[in-house]
């Protein structure tokens, strides 16, 4: 969930860089084959032959979306699973915090004060699904988790930043309407400017791009912005008509970093409408797989020693301070790359290095909860307010909309300086400097928030990290190589995926494991080598 | 819900006003007061004050939004009313259809054949709540409506027009992508053309420019488009290495009407995020409304004739044949004014004449039952796709994803020459013509068809037509006038807003005139004239 953003380049940088730019080339564009589908290739989900007495056992290590995925799709098949869990919970990064939950951050455990009621969930962990993560998607649908449109771009958020306004919070709707409304004055005039526009363009073709900078900036019928409803009326526009606000200079927009940043944050492609995410909290997914397996998953289980064997794999493991051997068939790990490094193991040397190399990501959320929804008062239902400030943003429930309480997200911070601040803090301190913050968004922040949970996974106890971070270089040389078997044992979870942080990542991860596995055991049926 | 779109200007207008246009006075701005709130003013719900034993009587003509509103307030405050409704049923444009349903459009009159479950239900009126609607909100609070987040923006949807790629249907991710990325360099360009980018820039206001204009366009390191991840990938991207999709030409991508218009749609102040809608359909405000109101509404009562009378209005309406009269201290009328100048009556003349000047919208949905949620295997879960054909748009339910079968919205026409010729046609031609048009944007959109049902406002009984259209002139002219009282006459309705077509128009009407009815008892019990 890290590099959200390109690092912006200087200003050296971007006008030497234009210099050697030259004409536009990428404005003529290049005749190609399009597409018509944004879904990853090799979606379907794997369906393993079924073994037919056959007798196969496997490990599963880590009851997280990678190791509940291959559970479910080996039991089915007939595979004896057993799955270990080093800690006290089942779900890895999916965790949905309600009154009572346990919070497991090594020198900040917290006991979840949220009163006890249905709406009062926190999703400290994945928190939405975007509808081509057809993988996850695919266990929703099979298994009867209920979805709820989820969204994070709402224009009556706002957007704040010390160095723009006076530090004073704008809608994110009067920002957009006015950003938009320069922008396209300056398109407009850029159409009649030959430096600009290249052939080629011919009549018909700049006739258009006139139409889409008029429409793209509510442009008056001389072309020029002289502000818009859509940034809202200043006054009136119902019963009587509506007066315009006062567009914002765009030298004053500009020196915003929301411009730069946030204001495009939608258009990643994972975060992106339409967003959805389970009715009642994200860890529904997790339900819906445990009211499938036949194996129970083991708490408490802690790996100390990995060894591939000639024909499968032994795992011990430590439970209430006793060692525990156990041999299988197939291993799948999805512990986190960095931690299996520090386990005792036989694995291949290259192996062990790539993965001691590999990177985990920084990240902190904090979860408030409100005596009163007063982000309804301001016309606030969903979304995302971005602020420069530690926290970087906050997120408003996008359901149960009128009831008492709510639960916030007062911070979400995945710059690993910023979330090693938060680290740094007691928890109190944490959820100080989150309200403390936040009134610079919501004038009277502080009195509306009754007590909180905080979260830096970093420091999450038998994860101690977020998202895997692949080094550019890393990923090119040692990506396949994790990810190919060491004899029996594969290493799993959304760590093995071009998506860290996300479910979708975790799915296929199991999947591609699954895959390998069904190869293997169709040659074994053959009597081939596998 | 008509003029969502300015109309685009021709080339030749452009140029001329591009010359007149001059410097960019616009970019330079104006320091101002900024508004910090896009409520509209006097949002706050109107609460009459108790009669205390006094007697009023109030006749209500129409259950619509503005009706039932008005019902419920005078209610609480001791008034009697009588609520008259033409029609066999209650909520005016507030329509939700379910199997069994009788749609009474005149020479298409069907009864609504979708099967008999929860989630096959159509909004063939109002459909969706932005979030500063903070009238009809405010009902949905205290009278207990659960309410579901809307989109109108999903990437996933398409974009189809016959004059750009063949005709074939292109991703919204893709096409905005690729606009953006072009727009973006054009950006970048322009940051250094003295002739396009004005004083007062600095260098630091350029610098964040060009960082706007890459990350706007996720321009690469040399500020030129190369295509994006936004687009989703041509192959891979999960776990394996992503390919990127071949950019399509901008004059290509000039040559679809989408950038021209629909591409902004969600910019509009009313269609922007965040929106909602009422679980389970949008007659659920009505039947809340209708839980609170001890006076029942009174069906198939068509008014005839309406006098002003020294101290009240005397109502003489049809029902079965037979006519009866009521005399009431207060008249609230929600007849469309167009109907309302064809009823017997003594209203002022100039009332009169300005009623007749009044335009009614023309709007055409259709709702089509499909067999299987085939959308959803194109990753799509709500949103709309947009089309140049008549249709214009398809809607994906927003609601109830992965159940066997659902309710699309198969045309949404309010180009009122488009609305007549769908207006024209057969029940079956139109579901034809849905079907055949659908099919440019959904290869085998007809198999997955089953049945549907076809609204076209314009011919609905008792309305003939859908929001009111006020001629710019006559709006600055009659507005007030018309929403002034005649005697003790008020007309209201969403026709006597700024916002026709929406329900928040219609609440707010009500509450104008209930707060000039209350001003007139207050001064009524001081003895003074009202």
């Amino acid at each position: 969930m890290s590099n959200y953003f390109k690092a912006p380049l200087t200003r050296r940088q971007c006008l030497s860089l234009l210099a050697k730019a030259g004409s536009s080339s990428a404005v003529l564009g290049a005749a190609g084959i399009f597409g018509l589908t944004n879904t990853p290739v090799n979606a379907s989900p794997v369906t393993l032959k079924p073994l037919q007495g056959k007798n196969r056992k496997v490990l599963i290590l880590g009851a997280g979306i990678s190791g509940l995925t291959a559970a479910y799709e080996l039991e089915r098949a007939g595979y004896h699973c057993t799955i270990l869990e080093a800690s006290h919970r089942i779900g890895g990064r999916v965790l949905t915090l309600r009154r009572g939950d346990f919070i497991d951050e090594l020198g900040s455990p917290q006991i979840c004060p949220f009163d006890d009621a249905p709406n009062l969930y926190f999703n400290a962990g994945a928190a939405r699904i975007p509808a081509h993560h057809t993988g996850i998607l695919h266990y929703c649908r099979t298994l009867g988790v209920e979805l709820q449109l989820f969204s994070n771009h709402n224009k009556n958020c706002y957007t704040q930043d010390d160095a723009a306004f006076n530090g004073q919070p704008v809608r994110i709707r009067e920002y957009e309407a006015d950003m938009r409304g320069f922008i396209g004055e300056l398109l407009a005039k850029s159409a009649t400017s030959g430096a600009v526009l290249d052939q080629p363009f011919d009549e018909q073709d700049l006739d258009k791009f006139i139409q889409f900078a008029q429409a793209y900036g509510d442009l008056d019928s001389s072309l020029t912005y002289r502000g818009t409803d859509r940034a809202g009326y200043a006054a009136g526009g119902v019963t009587t008509a509506g007066i315009l606000k006062q567009p914002r200079p765009l030298p004053e927009l500009l020196r915003s970093d929301f411009c730069a940043g946030a204001m495009h944050f939608a258009e990643i492609a994972d975060q992106a409408p339409a967003l959805m995410t389970p009715s009642g909290g994200m860890d529904s997914i997790v339900k819906a797989f445990l009211r499938q397996l036949t194996t129970p998953v083991q708490l408490h289980c802690q790996v100390s020693n990995i060894q591939l064997q000639p024909q499968g794999v032994a795992i011990t493991y430590l439970k209430q301070g006793e060692s525990y051997t156990e041999q299988a068939d197939y291993c799948l790990n999805c512990i986190p790359a960095q931690l299996v490094s520090g386990i005792e193991n036989n694995l291949p040397a290259d192996y062990v290095t790539i993965m001691r190399q590999l990177g985990r990501g920084k990240l902190t959320k904090i979860g408030l909860q409100a005596k009163q929804r007063f982000w309804e008062q301001e016309d606030i239902y969903s979304g995302i307010s971005w602020t420069k400030q530690d926290i970087t943003q906050i997120w408003y429930p996008h359901h149960d909309a009128f009831k008492a309480k709510g639960i916030l997200l007062g911070a979400y911070s995945w710059e690993p300086q910023i979330s090693d601040r938060f680290a740094a803090m007691t928890h109190q301190q944490r959820l100080a400097t989150a309200i403390a913050q936040g009134t610079k968004v919501h004038a009277n922040y502080a009195q509306h928030i009754e007590n909180g949970v905080s979260v830096c996974w970093q420091r999450m106890n038998h994860m101690l990290g977020c998202g895997a971070v692949w080094p550019e270089e890393l990923q090119k040389t040692g990506f396949q190589l994790l990810q190919a078997p060491a004899g029996n044992h594969y290493l799993m979870g959304d760590q093995l995926s071009m998506h860290p942080g996300w479910q979708e990542g975790a799915v296929r991860s199991a999947w591609h494991a699954l895959a390998d596995i069904e190869r293997r055991e169709a040659l074994r049926s053959t009597g081939a080598q596998a």
